[in-house]
């Protein structure tokens, strides 16, 4: 072989790929496709170079019981249809960027080598967190990263007859694990730091979740941290809380998060953002211009926040490898950034998101914006087995911008997340989801789809025909808080200090409201409030109303934003 | 009261709006928010001002069970939400545009009179058409327009005891009727005059559905239209199809499509358009500037097609009634359009489409546009349950718009379909589809989400790296057929004359492959194809795909596309 250094025209190009999976994968198959003459080699440190690791939780719930089902594509598969080239269990260990080489250590015969590269494409991922805290490496307690992984899990549950598990961290995978640890008749306790499951989320919009997980048994511990694991001799674990609480299990599952593998990009020297990413462009190429990187370790442009950030989620780690494909190719080539549309299920229960929730938006600094709640049905309501979808809107208050939407329910969910996922990708605005032109049966949706209400609601507030009071200021406010529901909806629960005054009767009786004082309004879920709204603005009133009624309401309390 | 020419800003403005359900109904509620100054009066010719017109055959099915389930809003909501009047059982019998009156006709009291109006509305809907044929008047034929009408059928049923029913019209009304039926135990057969179900989608999609409905054990009569229905001594029906074929029955249902109800607007001398609909502008005014009118009795823009169109959908009357309320409110508005989207379920098959189908392309005369075909998992197919979406996106050959997209299958179809309705609504290409980023959980979608694997197709045809063949002349072309799936998949079914080259040999044996004649390269569903036809596209063939595979040519040959 000539000397790396130099290839020319008459010599394949040699690009090497760490990491497979998703990004690297999905980068070796478009370049061939794109490429036929150069050489692709992917080195991946575990014993798979295409797995389905979003799967892994299912296959410890042993939802998908064949271990090989997760294999997207086998070495052979690369080598027979794509003329790649795959060493499993080799590591690359460094980078010379100088003689563009890399080091290998090949982790079946403990040998090291060094290949050259004309191209390098670094598709690390990101590890899970072990907090340095005593006994995160005991026997029994695990992380879900590699189908290995889950094949211990799955060796020590059947083989210990593991009868209590504790999940350590209510995200994604968290939250999985417990839905597939309970699918094992595992006795599942979820310990979380902060005090809302799916910490993406904002605390009211998880709320619903949380109480379907305890309505669903599991053994909800939030607002607690982890301070450390405890054996005893019988080999029994105790999970040991911030608060001193103690937690015991026969398994316990660290998922606390992840962080961007990028030893091997810092060692050789390039540049990690704010984030602690690896830097790339839009093409996905790092400083170097003979290295690309892309997936889980990189950071990205977020397009509602502008800012950077990191995002491990596959679709993009796809997309970004389908880019550098292209960029290496020499096509002109861009990612378009990310806008964090996510998805999870657990116990019947999905909660989606895209775009920026306000929590985000608070911490980016943001503040020109909106929000508004709505609690429609999945499906027209006259149809039997509508269920309550939970949506939150996030919208500009310059310009009606969509900025991101939330919503939780056990239907339909992830459609209308994907609605405005799509619509945010064209910077759409509320109005445009107003005006979307949905499918419509009764079956699948309404007239009027709860995305076409999403928009129309943040519509009537961004036009000042339905001005919103802040959820916030309930505990201080001196508006007076008028409930509009009829006396005895407002007699099964309504907002402290409330007053009623049924919409039916307003028009009789809307002299008895102070004309002097600022009013709130209030109904079941916004809509009656709404038109209340409107009759009082036409009379002189200066309403404004507080979004999704008392079922937002419960929803704030219950995540712990009201008291 | 004063003359109604003489109204002025002391005199409540008098908007009389004619027809209430769902473009009516939403135009007055919307009107009362904006305008509490306004007198507002409904007049309809039905007992009901707003009921759930949509949900009418599965109260017929009764899957709705109680009737009550379909009043959207009663006459006694709309006086004490919206202060409405609301008069029902009232028909519109003319309009004197010069006086600006109306004369009604009581059909309870059979009395005439006449009211005065400063705006009126027209929302007069679409009237089933029923065919000047023999016998479509007996007893035992009915169509679904009405509450009234629906209760009639389900009496029919259940006094007559009713076993067979003929649907007439495969539509989506005559899908929902023929579920409904079956549902009632009925032995149900359809009758259709074009050769496939759900005329509004092109052959080769319908088709599955058409499967589905047979392998239901629905009798399938298409291609035969109505010559006319009989009736035996003993009230035993049989309709008569052109064919002569006669189809016996207990009960028939006319869902052979609707008509506009433009009588009333025709007489007061408005002008219809060539589609024979109301004129609107894009405020939903007629040529009369005191008179809007809307829903599915006015012609509407296609925004795919640039052509007008009517399209009798309830989400678009619902957009219209808000739009003309606005208009009439003074405020700015404007209707952006229809895409005609729509979905229909059929026992457990959805069918769904979005923007123009390929017919309707032809028939506007647009040529530069180019399909694909796909057929992806619902979801991740390494989680158990993922089900076949098959997938038709169209688009512009200039600049890659997308122009529509139909899917059918029996899991997320109509989430696929609401996702590029969206796109479609920003003017968004193939290319924003292969960048949308979309949900992914295994249950729920696919790191490459099937509207990704659209937009990737679709935009590796537009950019040359996967040029298409035309299924179309697939029985005429010259060119040589290559198979690239396994021996075994070849021998259980393949394209007639298509000779077999698997893909794992044919980096080894391209070379047999002749160099002086067209390829043209097939597989099951579309991805090897691709893979071969990049590989040999880099070896200095010219090879073209048929889009889709052998499923997509048994889809074609089901609809009657192919021989």
């Amino acid at each position: 072989m000539t000397s790396p250094r130099l290839h020319s025209d008459r010599h394949a190009r040699r690009v090497v790929i760490v990491g497979g999976v998703a990004g690297g994968a999905s980068c070796a198959a478009r370049l061939r496709r794109l490429d036929e003459s150069a050489q692709i080699v992917i080195f991946d440190r575990g014993p798979y170079v295409s797995f389905a690791n979003c799967g892994l939780p299912y296959y410890v719930g042993n939802v998908i019981a064949d271990e090989r089902s997760l294999l997207v594509a086998s070495a052979e598969t690369f080598r027979e249809r794509f003329n790649v080239e795959v060493h499993t269990d080799t590591e690359v260990t460094g980078i010379d960027r100088q003689a563009q080489t890399i080091t290998l250590h090949d982790l079946r015969t403990d040998q090291t080598r060094t290949e050259p590269y004309d191209v390098l494409v670094l598709s690390p991922g990101a590890a899970p967190i072990r907090p340095p805290l005593p006994g995160v490496d005991l026997p029994g307690v695990f992380a879900v990263r590699s189908i290995p992984d889950s094949r211990r899990i799955r060796a020590w549950i059947d083989e210990r007859g593991a009868r209590r598990a504790v999940v350590v961290g209510g995200g994604f995978i968290g939250l999985e694990m417990v839905e597939n640890l309970q699918h094992r008749d595992l006795a599942v306790t979820l310990l979380e730091k902060l005090t809302q499951v799916m910490p993406p989320l904002d605390a009211e919009m998880a709320a619903p979740l949380g109480a379907h997980l305890a309505a669903h048994g599991v053994s909800l511990h939030l607002g607690d941290g982890l301070a450390g694991i405890e054996a005893a001799p019988s080999g029994a674990l105790a999970v040991v809380a911030e608060s001193g609480a103690r937690l015991a299990a026969d398994l316990v599952i660290l998922s606390i998060g992840v962080r961007p593998e990028t030893g091997l990009a810092r060692d050789a020297g390039l540049p990690l953002g704010p984030r602690g990413g690896i830097v790339v462009d839009a093409e996905m190429r790092t400083t170097d211009p003979h290295i690309w990187a892309l997936g889980d370790a990189v950071e990205v442009h977020d397009v509602l926040t502008g800012q950077e950030t990191i995002l491990p989620l596959a679709g993009p780690a796809n997309r970004q490898g389908r880019i550098a494909a292209e960029s290496i190719a020499g096509r002109p080539t861009r990612f378009r950034g990310v806008q964090a549309t996510a998805v999870v299920g657990v116990l019947g229960m999905t909660v989606a998101s895209t775009g920026a929730s306000e929590k985000g938006l608070r911490r980016a600094g943001v503040t020109d914006f909106a929000k508004v709640y709505l609690h429609p049905g999945h499906h027209a309501g006259y149809y039997p087995g509508a269920r309550p979808i939970h949506l939150k809107l996030l919208f500009s208050t310059n310009d009606g911008r969509i900025l991101g939407a939330q919503a939780v329910g056990t239907e339909g969910v992830e459609k209308r997340i994907d609605v405005i996922a799509t619509a945010i990708q064209f910077g759409g605005t509320v109005h445009d989801l107003a005006e979307a032109e949905l499918c419509y049966a009764p079956q699948y949706g309404a007239a009027k789809d709860p995305v076409n209400l999403a928009g129309m609601i943040a519509a009537n507030a961004l036009a000042g025909d339905m001005p919103l009071a802040d959820w916030a200021q309930l505990g201080s406010t001196e508006a007076l808080i008028v409930d509009v529901r009829e006396p005895q909806e407002y007699a099964a629960g309504h907002i402290p200090n409330a007053v009623n005054l049924p919409l039916s009767q307003l028009r009789q009786r809307f002299t008895e409201l102070p004309g002097d004082r600022e009013i709130w309004l209030t109904c079941g879920v916004g809509q009656r409030a709404y038109y209340a709204a409107r009759f009082l603005a036409q009379h002189g009133y200066h309403p404004r109303n507080l979004s999704g009624g008392f079922t937002t309401y419960q929803a704030l309390r219950a995540g712990g934003v009201l008291p």
